[in-house]
């Protein structure tokens, strides 16, 4: 039998994945399973993107231009700009996800065997993109007894050798929740500038700031338009996830003719997709407002009660939809498969994501988790009640 | 200035790409292009996928499983069944077209510096995978004498190294429309059992075959099981390029278990592009009755004109939409952009793709071009009169 690749086997198994038959099993014996687990919200998708794909009249579904058409790229700058990113068609790549303008990103700016800098916890697929491309992440710790915050700028260049290409930040952050500051984003310029790398900021979850706060794009600062590459996507912004249409935005020109490149030989990205989303940029501002809100009660009633259990220590998130929860227990991926397989509260239970898959340090984050806030308020105080009474029972 | 990857250096541009700009001032200049250079066909996609797309009663366009519904999956293994493709559910990954399967395939089976052997001409695009994956393409090559039918096997053999993962075929192929007969993919059998390599084949043309002549699939083989790996689409059989959807197939355990790994870093397929894909599983026979009717026709009467050209020379071909032609010219290159910047005859030209993009071993192929007939018939006819009179005057 012919080999698998060295990489194949190396490609991390998503971290929530091994717990979904155990849930599949809680669901066959009458269990309900509440999903904290997960990055899919039950916000509806605006109206006007979904009319819009009702209301095609395609007779042959044919390829879109790789890069993205003109007409959307042009549209999608004006939302930039709108965004005090000052950008025109020529800096945007349109891709199949956000997923793929990493890929992309990372073939256009490494080789293998290159390094990417990034602070961890982190979202989880940024190994399986690095390790599809023979890279290696090197993560800088952050903790979460202050929420999380940009580690101090020494413990970067401690890390950055003739390897390193990129620092890689999600912002808001995936799993933390954390919003950097606008001085955070300033010190990442410096050490950039200084040693000539890439910063590559995952600003997916840029609508989604609180309490007043304002969301600093990599792309916003001056002096930093060769180095700075944004990843974005219509997933979260417009509860699109299913439509797979995100973009590269970059000013270096050198960089975006490469990506493009890359787009190239995939063809295209999804037609009907790049309809929806073209579509979404003329959602009402009324929509996101009411998102929002929605989120900022989410958030609020989650935190409240999570500090209600004894031992339970939370970073409080001030965007995206996600939190770190610092639980009681040794080690959350024996607890996250026990709520599944042995426990049940009024035949109600909670599956939440094991923190250790969002580190690549080993040992780190086995006693976190991290819970997204997207299940309505009366869903998230009943799935954290239930969860005080796992940690009361699972401790005794 | 940071600096872009070697990998992203090499990636290999469109061979088409260069010649769109060229294209594009001849209808500013008001000439009619005739496109012969692309594999979008111009036939209707199934009306039972475009109206369930319509029809959807999306509310929230959420994440599909990263490998694909079970239903889909389950309803695609009967279609394969119906082609004497044994396989279940479980033998089939879902992608993003079938470029993402070639992607999660090569990146599942080969680390950087790997070598994959590919008969040349090939589809252009598997040079831009190997590169974004730091693999090496090795070709063998196949002449327009014999229809590019399979190089003969020591050919193969003499290839093969210890970096050798696998042998890659396009079946009915593209450029070369050639349908490898039974006794040629059973030859391949023995020298990837001999050699302990994958055998992956491109079946995306699979409906495409004329003549009588039957396609055999890698999978339809005893004893190849844990070697054969399918890479098929929708674009083609249904005419829904833009969906993006295809897919892996193969009984090799480990190697689906790795290509899911691949899967879910990229989180999922495109929701609506898989609505349409499902239904266009109930699409009925007079569908591909008459689309195999009509390309029979293209390819007849194409075939017919070309010949009564002085000096072309043209391979039969037995499936796909493509034919190579070779040109009485020395440079297809120089003469496909000459064809767009300083001719027309009556304000009308023709856009073709020079072979040179399909071949990796320099300097081949450059007398020959690669015409599709997606084009219906009296364009087609015009096409090739154009081009016989474009031939005169460029040879003059």
């Amino acid at each position: 039998m012919p080999a698998i690749s060295k990489k194949g086997i190396q490609m991390p198994e998503s971290p929530i994945r091994k717990l979904v038959p155990y849930a599949e099993d809680a669901k066959k014996r009458g269990t309900k399973v509440f999903h904290l687990n997960i990055g899919q919200p039950d916000i509806k998708t605006p109206q006007v993107a979904l009319d819009a794909v009702k209301n095609n009249n395609i007779t042959t579904l044919a390829y879109a231009r790789s890069e993205g058409s003109e007409e959307y790229r042009t549209k999608l700058a004006t939302y930039y700009v709108n965004n005090n990113i000052d950008v025109s068609a020529n800096n945007i790549v349109i891709t199949t996800g956000g997923s793929e303008a990493l890929l992309f990103t990372i073939g256009s700016i490494t080789d293998p065997g290159d390094e990417i800098i990034i602070p961890e916890p982190f979202y989880a697929n940024y190994n399986g993109f690095s390790t599809a491309s023979g890279v290696t992440v090197v993560p800088v710790i952050s903790s979460i007894e202050n929420n999380f915050a940009l580690p101090k700028i020494e413990d970067f260049e401690k890390l950055i050798t003739k390897k390193t290409k990129a620092i890689l930040i999600c912002n808001p952050g995936n799993p933390t929740g954390y919003l950097y500051s606008k001085e955070e984003i300033e010190k990442l310029k410096q050490v950039v500038l200084k040693h000539d790398l890439f910063l590559i900021a995952d600003e997916v979850y840029r609508e989604f700031t609180y309490d007043g706060l304002q969301h600093t794009s990599v792309m916003s600062l001056e002096g930093l338009e060769q180095n700075s590459i944004v990843i974005d996507s219509v997933s979260k912004r417009y509860s699109m996830c299913g439509a797979r249409i995100g973009c590269i935005v970059s000013k270096n020109d050198e960089f975006i003719k490469t990506a493009i490149k890359f787009a190239q030989a995939r063809l295209s990205p999804p037609t009907y997709a790049l309809i929806a989303s073209e579509a979404a940029l003329d959602t009402p501002q009324r929509y996101f407002d009411e998102v929002i809100e929605e989120y900022v009660e989410r958030r609020n009633t989650l935190i409240t009660e999570l500090k209600k259990i004894e031992g339970v220590k939370v970073a409080n998130p001030k965007g995206a939809f996600y939190c770190v929860v610092q639980l009681p227990v040794k080690d959350t991926d024996d607890f996250a498969q026990w709520l599944l397989e042995k426990f049940d509260h009024n035949q109600e239970t909670v599956m939440v994501a094991p923190a250790s898959g969002f580190y690549s340090t080993p040992g780190e984050g086995k006693n976190q988790v991290r819970i997204a806030y997207v299940l309505n308020k009366k869903d998230l105080i009943r799935s954290v009640e239930i969860l005080g009474a796992a940690l009361k029972q699972y401790n005794s």
